[in-house]
Order: C-alpha cells, then sequence, then structure tokens
C-alpha cells in the first residue's frame, strides 16, 4: 500500500526531505531522515525525522515512528558517544522549536556541553499514583 | 523464531518485567512494558522500556525498540497532554540513574513541573560541521 505521506509547504524540515534546502545528511530510508543538527549542543549532536509531517508525536502514524529509535542507536554508535540523550520535544513549553517531529541525538561529553538536564521530582504519593493509573488505563 | 531475551538478576526494571517488584502498569507487550514513574517529574510520568536488558540504547536489538516510540504516544495521548517531551538518557553524565533503557514521556503542564531543558546551543560552524559529517558517514 502506498499512503501519501503527509507534508507542508512552509515546514523547514519538509524543505530538507524534499532536497529545497540542503542537510548534512546522515541515514535515509523510505520514511525517516537523519542530518546533522546545525547549531549543536555537543560534537555530533544528529536529529532523526519522519518525513511524514507532524508537530506532536500523537500526530505521526506508527509506521513512521517505529524506525527513529533505531537510526538515533545507529548514530550514536557511528557518533563515538559514550554517554548521550535522546530527546524529543513536543510543543513550545516543551522547548520544541520546529514544529515537525524530531528526535535529538546528543552526546553528552561532559557536564557543559550537551544536554543539561533539570528534573524536579516530585515526592511518592501512592494514592495519587493509584488514582491516576485508573485514569489513563480507561483511555488507553 | 524465539530468542531469549536478556535479563539481568540485580536490574530493578528486569524485577519489574517479571512480577518480582510491583508497578502501576499501562501497557504490556511480548518486548515492551509501560509503567508510570513513582517519582514524577509532573502528573502523568511514564516509563516504557524494552523486556530485552540492556544498558545504553546500543545495546537493544532494533526489533526491541520499534516498539518504544508508538506506546510512549498511546501514553501521550492517554495522559491528556499536550505539551509532553520524550527522553531516553545513556550514562550517569547524561543523568540515567536505573541502568535499565527506558524512554521516559513526560507532561510539560507549566514551566515549573516536568522536564527542565537546557540548551547550551554552539555556534554554526560550517568547515567543522563538513569535516565531522564525512567522519561520521564513513562509519554508518
Amino acid at each position: 500500500m502506498i499512503r501519501k505521506m503527509a507534508s507542508s509547504a512552509t515546514c523547514i524540515f519538509c524543505k530538507i526531505v524534499k532536497g529545497e534546502i540542503p542537510c548534512f545528511k546522515l541515514v535515509e530510508t523510505e520514511k525517516t531522515l537523519a542530518f546533522l543538527d546545525i547549531q549543536p549542543l555537543s560534537r555530533g549532536h544528529a536529529l532523526v525525522i519522519p518525513k511524514h509531517h507532524g508537530e506532536k508525536l500523537a500526530d505521526i502514524p506508527d509506521d513512521s515512528l517505529s524506525e527513529l529509535l533505531p537510526i538515533a542507536k545507529k548514530l550514536a554508535i557511528a557518533s563515538g558517544a559514550v554517554d548521550y540523550n535522546i530527546l524529543q520535544n513536543n510543543g513550545k513549553l516543551a522547548h520544541q522549536e520546529v514544529g515537525h517531529v524530531h528526535v535529538h541525538m546528543i552526546p553528552k561529553p561532559n557536564e557543559k556541553e550537551g544536554l543539561i538536564v533539570g528534573w524536579p521530582q516530585q515526592a511518592t504519593d501512592m494514592e495519587a499514583l493509584k488514582k491516576l493509573h485508573a485514569e489513563i488505563k480507561e483511555k488507553l
């Protein structure tokens, strides 16, 4: 089955997919493209994107999501990174800057370079978790 | 083909997979398990793990990686999150706390709760990128 992949005429990543904007391409398959981030957080910082246009993870068909982590893994290995973060941001509040799903593979060579992770952990509340668990289960 | 999945007797997530430690289970398939994080960064914070034991992304077979994002997507939708981060940390320096690959789905309801992202972006250096591109391509 050939399904038309969603595309946006104004999206910078769709333009890269179509070859209208150049990139430092690393991997390309039927559904996926990977290339270097040109404003890296560290050496080897790369992006893996589904060719299918969609702003958030929830907008992308599963068969366009399944390759993203295997390809991010290939990039991590090829980059030589020992420690690294895989990050995919959804929404401006969550630090998304381009409105087309992209998975970052960000080597973490030292404390200063790469992703800086802030972790405002909340206390464990078993009663609240139990209630939330039931709520989410109902929607799955 | 049935392949024995790697497991570790001392790994807390392998114990959860085997049912030796309870969890607030959300999704389970042959290769994947998802459950609530009991020390959440925000309401709905959940983890998706391959049952196959491995410390880093590079240690997990592709067929155990392909379901992780489709399931994270399901959790994001079911949690009702509008903005959210998908994060997978590799190595202590990169903020990994349990040595078994896990993908966080972290709702970002406001500035204070959820993942805090620090982004020490480097200047674009086209010559360095061109050289790096050739180097990584050779290893892919």
